[in-house]
């Protein structure tokens, strides 16, 4: 049987039609910042899903899986996400039980994407595993037992928000010292300008750090450590909480390669507690970076309850 | 129907007749430290087991719970327990099996105690929720969809050894900076000294700290102060974890009172990421101190597979 995936961004919501192997076999998108209310919004949606079911000859579908910046597991409601135009708490599943009398499972991006590594990717046959992504923030995904790690208000799993330095780099949460300050994009260039003695531009990315580490400049060589070691910290930390089989990375950055990797998987080593030495890899995401997000969330579907 | 409860220590082994309302109807003890094997170890546990069954008329019981350290849950077992006079892995369960055929579940002291709190004590109804033991080190147990996390290698919820301050001061466990070297009654201790400007002295004990503080003392309450802020710290970080309805606390040290709890909660305030604001309290167990070994560990039986 097929499920439908769909990822809502600020800018575009994403929708796939996905086979029980993980292909995805049709796509379409709608441009989620032309919507203000969730009545058109959904009822756009459901439109294209009808279409990729038809043009596939399908009459059923498994359910549809959603990831969506704050959306909610137990309530199935996106609630009140920053990023998005349409405003307050979204009930997706209720306003899609209108259309089709499917399962509706929502859940944050990077809980989507974990459990679509799981379903989908390199950590099919593992249930107990910690999914970090790095991109324009830091998220994450636990998996314990085989199932997403929701907690009690469905918000569990935002290591990017541990605070890693007391006293640190302002974050947008309005915290201080959050990892994801250090280690998103943003924050991997600013390690950088402040390591060259230059102000934080943001015409400087993250590519560009890791390309120049890839030629051999040392400043940005020196970056990555320096990323490595508080992102290395951070994971061996995670281990302590559900000593997991292994640690997931995926994102823009973690693309540079040896520069991160390697001083990574050091630091992991120096900062893991001993009673877990050897129980726990460090491993790269195997889904298409253009495909995880549509896949992740097709993969909530198939959630243990 | 009633359990037995076993709490092993270095120095003692406690046990206990535990009826289903939490209520301890017999108590027995051995010395631990006097066996050097586990077969005349488990002998005469179970000897004490069987006259706390017979003084009471009882010809069946539940099950055996035991607490210890490096107790495992899934391999029954005891893994090489540094402070036990018994090396090697100690097969509980196997051994125990040839006296009587009831379930025997292991876990460690925190986890037992944590476990304890939601069968028996002030987490009754809970189901997602953490626990932190202050004493000679630094515990924990985490309860999460009504079940202790294990993880992988059944050694999860080691919060102690949550590195706080990279580079830190050294602990016992051969690295630096864990949150166990500042909360620890030892800990304590050293910040009391460090502020006091006075070497660190064994004769100086926690309780002392905290009788000063009660009595205005200004080091001894800023000391206070500076483990509030940093076990904070590390609770507001468990939470971005499992997103846990209450955190409890339990320990001699905790029981100075306000001079901690009071700043406590305010540091827990401030470093709480602001999507939980409101979601978790902070709570002290509610299990007595001389109990709360034995019933933790007779609360294991009860566990949800």
């Amino acid at each position: 049987m097929y499920s439908i995936g769909i990822d809502i961004g600020g800018t575009n919501t994403d929708m796939g039609l996905v086979s029980e192997d993980g292909t995805i076999v049709g796509r379409s998108s709608i441009p989620t910042s032309a919507y203000t209310e969730l009545t058109p919004y959904v009822r756009d949606i459901m439109a294209c899903i009808d279409k990729l079911m038809k043009d596939k000859g399908m009459a059923e579908i498994d359910g549809i899986g959603i990831g969506a910046p704050n959306g909610n597991y137990y309530t199935g409601c996106v609630d009140n996400a920053p990023n998005l135009t349409i405003k307050g708490v979204l009930n997706f599943e209720e306003e899609m039980h209108k259309y089709m009398n499917v399962p509706v499972v929502l859940s944050n991006d990077a809980n989507a994407a974990a459990y679509g590594e799981m379903v989908y990717g390199g950590a099919k046959g593992l249930d107990n595993f910690i999914m970090f992504t790095l991109g324009t923030g830091v998220g994450s995904g636990i998996v314990l037992d085989g199932k997403l790690v929701h907690g009690s208000t469905g918000g569990a799993g935002e290591l990017g928000h541990n605070i890693l330095v007391p006293n640190g780099r302002p974050c947008s949460c309005g915290r201080r010292g959050c990892l994801e300050t250090y280690t998103s994009a943003r924050g991997i260039v600013r390690t950088y300008c402040e390591l060259k003695g230059i102000p934080y531009s943001a015409d400087i990315k993250s590519k560009m750090v890791g390309d120049l580490a890839n030629q051999g400049d040392p400043i940005a060589l020196k970056t990555w450590e320096t990323v490595a070691d508080q992102l290395g910290l951070a994971m061996a930390n995670s281990v302590t909480f559900s000593a997991p089989q292994a640690i997931f990375l995926m994102g823009g950055p973690t693309k540079v390669g040896e520069p991160l990797l390697k001083p990574l998987q050091k630091a992991f080593e120096k900062y893991l507690l001993n009673i877990y030495a050897g129980s726990c890899q460090i491993r790269m995401s195997e889904l298409k970076a253009n495909e995880v997000a549509i896949l992740g969330a097709a993969a909530l579907i198939k959630m243990k309850k």
